[in-house]
């Protein structure tokens, strides 16, 4: 509800390629744009599924998968196969890093990126959420852009520099964060037009997390059964309780952890314990929530050793973990109560 | 994502009026049909707001309104207008009844319903959730019908025959629920489309709560900071989280019942405490809501006295109470463990 400006989502990309520096132009002009043409799109198959139904297949990592995940899945690939500088891609649907359809004969064996030209890889979450989907709740797609021919094996914090947050709602916006090499971190809120980047408009320019102190304070305790066998999380929720924060809790990662980034403040916590197992793939989900969560001026940790979500490299497309994200005093006394 | 049929709304509602039987015809196939278009008119006022703002003013309750909740105000009376025998309205935004635009003489002074002529009054509340507009959560429209002129001093029991959720999420849909008079209650999901009731079509004809045993227990504690002064709540909440329930808790009123409906189990706890007032209208938000929840089976009750919410008439547009809803296992426990 703040004062909102309204350029146009492709000038304000346009602003951010430099005068004397083109190594991000594709980025900024061609591959951020389809991104949010592909949000556009699958807005609209969403909005047509009148019945959203069980395909009766299962994905790579035996999810049920609905045929709006299918679908969802098909408008990203489309988009990038538009966008002749992907050169790779891989999802939560299909978690093999395969050339795009526009450059069937990369990566090459062995393929160095030597800089000199901009290639990128892209790594996605076409449809979170899908346990929300039948009551209608608001749903999100998960986009990771990574400098170079492969998300593996590289370091998310210098090679992961743009991540996309598509969000299904009574309107359809995006949060898109930047992080490239000598700029300063940029995160911005967009609503995205019926056409695609090309009638959408930046609403946010600069979303980031207020600073103390705070108005209301938010917390999203994910996994909350973990905290019937796990008293450190069962202390944590009766903190928060006591200390009466607002709840706000989805169950849908993108809507909760944009619901902390637009109202200025709020922590997820989805801790690891004994009894529950990691579910987040760290390439198709944790990677880009923490681009932006960073770029936003937050924090967003492993919640089983307190590292930073970005300073680990993802050897596998299933490695997974817990995650702790949000405003950054909230984080570090989550790290705090949960490590000891 | 259960089987779902396709029949067409305006069929399914005209299979409700029996060959022999015309008293509510006039409900079925031009109010409810009305109703449904006035949800698909927010849904697209919502779709176009790119930046949802304050507009200045406050509402009677002294609510800061949003632009959405004026547009959305206008699309209900519109639709109303367009019905003849819906002689008077009040909302949430405008709580004082008057004649509709196509009744400018109704009620007449001292107007008594004989029941010779269909009439009726309708009370919503047509946008509820602007807390959580701003990050593009789900929201919903609330919507009654009474017969006769007026809903105050009325059974809600036996005179709300009628009421209509709206839900603006990734798609557009509404559960409806009819109590006729000599016929079964009735409660069922409509996917609604883009030209509004013509294009609409019902896609769960039978909404209900499922029996026990439940495969997943959901659970939606709202007013979760009143857990901090009241023990009663503080250990219902635990108990929910030792029984390891699954949380979901949008803060919507709307989603957060709807999620219950669909899922086919869930519990929806707004209790009123010595620190917390009663804060949910009966007209405008918990008669509708009571009315769906036991047309599919369930229950709804004032926390404070353990009534059931259709129980009491409410005397003026401004009377307020809590809400305990949803499975009526679930609720029955609710009741043991506020009231004792």
């Amino acid at each position: 509800m703040s004062a909102t400006t309204t350029t146009k989502l492709l000038d304000f990309l346009q602003k951010q390629v430099p005068a004397d520096d083109a190594s991000h132009k594709e980025l900024c002009t061609t591959v951020l744009p389809a991104l949010v043409d592909a949000v556009a799109d699958i807005s609209r198959i969403l909005r047509a599924s009148s019945a959203v139904s069980a395909v009766g297949t299962a994905n790579a990592f035996g999810d049920d998968q609905l045929n709006v995940d299918v679908s969802s899945e098909e408008a990203v690939r489309k988009a990038l196969d538009s966008v002749s500088c992907v050169v790779t891609a891989s999802s939560e649907e299909d978690p093999v890093e395969k050339p795009t359809g526009c450059r069937p004969g990369w990566p090459p064996a062995h393929a160095e990126d030597d800089g000199a030209e901009e290639i990128y890889s892209v790594a996605f979450d076409p449809l979170d959420g899908s346990s929300i989907i039948a009551p209608n709740w608001s749903v999100g797609t998960i986009l990771g852009v990574w400098r170079g021919a492969s998300c593996l094996h590289q370091s998310p914090k210098s090679r992961q520099v743009a991540a996309v947050l598509g969000v299904y709602g009574p309107r359809t916006t995006a949060v898109v964060a930047l992080r490239l090499p000598g700029s300063s971190p940029l995160c911005f809120e967009v609503a995205v037009g019926e056409q695609g980047a090309d009638d959408s408009v930046v609403v946010r320019p600069d979303v980031k997390f207020a600073p103390a102190p705070f108005k209301t304070r938010y917390f999203a305790p994910a996994n909350l059964r973990a905290a019937a066998e796990d008293e450190s999380y069962a202390k944590l929720v009766n903190h928060y309780i006591q200390s009466k924060y607002t709840l706000r809790y989805s169950g849908g990662l993108v809507p909760d952890v944009v619901h902390a980034l637009v109202k200025g403040h709020g922590v997820y916590v989805s801790p690891v314990t004994g009894a529950s197992q990691a579910k987040l793939r760290r390439l198709y989900e944790l990677f880009p929530l923490a681009l932006i969560v960073e770029c936003a001026g937050g924090k967003a940790i492993d919640p089983a050793t307190g590292d930073d979500i970005l300073e680990h490299a993802s050897k596998d497309t299933d490695e997974r973990a817990g995650l702790v994200c949000g405003t950054a005093e909230e984080v570090e006394f989550v790290k705090k109560s949960l490590l000891g």
